[in-house]
């Protein structure tokens, strides 16, 4: 069941390629593989032959129809299974007292994930926690409008010991670096569907594991144990944005992370078109919004440090929302250049390797 | 929080009429009521005034905008809130650094639950927890489709110490019998919207109280611990369904429900239309279906009885998933008295109160 649900995020549900609607699945010698792909990312999971959980009689592979096949095998519940391949292009399943039959798909059509493993690649590895915790703060900054394809991507951007990885929609933008224990020589440079990246963020494993990221000329993949994931890149070249970051600031904050969260969930609720306005005085922030015919709000949580001059600036509280959210740091600090500047949005530790930007929203 | 989500549910969110969207509070000597309706039902949920979970200060009332006042009292969760009218027609509300203003509307406009109590009625009292189980059994099986409304109701029946309940959507039917511990002298016949009572259900407490349940002619009224619903009842007859019950049959079998409930639901995932058939042996029953082109599911159950001659019997597998679910009976009894009956589903308990009857579908 576990390695059905990991898999079953890649079916093509409603693709015109019937066998893109199925589940790949191949008995081998070290156990089974369960395979599902759409044109844009291929999951695979394995469950290895360790005579316990499962035994491997009989070499076969055979392409399935998914849906079916995940709810009778979520309906036999604690039950063992057995599969088997008796008739061609039948897999009869017996669970029980329940005997199935259903018909498959010839498994030589099913796009395979291994088709690029002669490419020249790059290959780096890196902490599966650290890899499922950076996507889930850079894949919610992209953008989900198709307008611009290469914004709904993070950027990859790997030399020597350091990967680079950035998300924008134009108004937020996230930032963050990961040292890498193994050096590589190579150049890297690539864009990974964020949405992809959100659903491989899903299914990593929350143990401290190891994920090694391949990349080559046109895809990506991550293999960790028991699954891999691989992605299309998106073609283009990811805006270059340094110089978008203020490199010095008016004033900068800290304030407890939960307690600012709270805070901009509060006023959010109450603010038209998600505009919330933030007021820094000398030992308070501050935080307002209002509805016409509906009502206003204002709350207010201390500052556990200030350096500069007051600032008002009003931004969208939906977006902040996303950025506070998934920060792993007691505190923030948010820094504020001007009027027209983006916040920038920093976590409170010494690393330094993560940043946000929000662009304000100009308010009359 | 509680007593918002329990009103919320009558809130009539996109009604022409502004009020209605609202939700009417009204502070008194007891305690604060919460009070949403919408053309066919009204929800009121009292929190009394104990000088711990809340303390009136003044009186006076305030009809405010639902989903505003939901929203911003689910952010503040754990803390303590102030509800004040400082200005007319505006709350203002206040719980840690937060506060608010909302707008409000006129509560002596909003309808008031209390309208029908001058009119003759019937009263009843019966146990909360078996009310709430008798419409979760019966509610499930009136019909949506409003085609013939009378049928998208729950039919009450009372006289002398016996409750029937009623629900039927053409294929299915439900009914139940309950002993009603005091008995009344009027004779009781109203239908009631099956949506209104599944409602109710839900935000029934699961504790033993007892529920008041007054009918009068166009309205009825619940009434328990904290909270009072009011329904509109659907106008016209009631099919009269003596006749539809099988009086004599040909088998009966006895099985365990949630082995009976398990197999139905593994056997309806592959069934095309949701048929499955029922093959009644010496001493199993059989279930099976099949979906062409992608292929065919067998189970068998063991009987726990059977009297009378084997059978083979075509139906709707979700139709009896449904019946199945809310059986509170660790076995249950089906009937069978030809292929043209329908059959009999009873819970195996020796009550005899609590009838399914589920047609067959024909099938070549």
């Amino acid at each position: 069941m576990n390695a059905i649900q990991y898999v079953i995020k890649a079916v093509a549900a409603n693709s015109s390629i019937p066998i893109l609607q199925g589940i790949h699945i191949q008995a081998g010698a070290d156990g089974v593989t369960f395979t599902a792909s759409n044109t844009s990312m291929t999951i695979q999971s394995m469950i290895a032959q360790d005579g316990f959980s499962l035994t491997v009689k009989r070499k076969g592979a055979i392409v399935i129809p998914s849906r079916y096949f995940h709810d009778i095998i979520r309906k036999f519940n604690d039950d063992k299974v057995i599969l088997e391949i008796k008739e061609p292009m039948i897999l009869s399943i017996v669970s029980g007292h329940s005997q199935l039959r259903l018909c498959g798909m010839d498994p030589t059509e099913f796009p395979s994930i291994d088709d690029g493993e002669a490419f020249p690649s790059t290959k780096l590895r890196i902490s599966t926690s650290l890899l499922r915790s950076t996507i889930k703060q850079l894949a919610i900054v992209a953008s989900t409008s198709e307008t611009s394809p290469i914004l709904t991507g993070v950027s990859l951007e790997c030399s020597n010991d350091c990967l680079n990885l950035i998300a924008t929609d134009g108004v937020r933008l996230a930032y963050r670096a990961l040292h890498l224990e193994d050096a590589t020589h190579n150049i890297l440079n690539a864009v990974i569907p964020a949405k992809n990246l959100y659903e491989l963020s899903k299914i990593l494993n929350k143990t401290d594991d190891t994920t090694e990221i391949e990349v080559s000329n046109n895809r990506v993949k991550f293999v960790t144990t028991g699954l891999k994931v691989e992605s299309a890149l998106i073609e283009g070249t990811f805006p270059f944005i340094k110089n978008v970051i203020p490199q010095s600031y008016l004033c900068e904050i800290a304030v407890d992370t939960a307690c600012l969260l709270k805070a901009v969930e509060c006023v959010t609720v109450m603010a038209s078109e998600q505009v919330i306005r933030l007021v820094a005085n000398a030992d308070t922030l501050k935080l307002l919004s209002k509805t016409a015919d509906v009502g206003d709000i204002q709350n207010e949580i201390p500052l556990l440090e200030m350096c500069g001059e007051e600032f008002v600036v009003s931004l969208n509280g939906k977006f902040f929302i996303d950025i506070l959210r998934n920060m792993d740091c007691a505190s923030v600090r948010l820094r504020y250049s001007g009027k027209t500047s983006p916040i920038v949005v920093l976590p409170d530790d010494s690393l330094m390797s993560t940043l946000f930007l929000i662009t304000p929203v100009m308010t009359r």
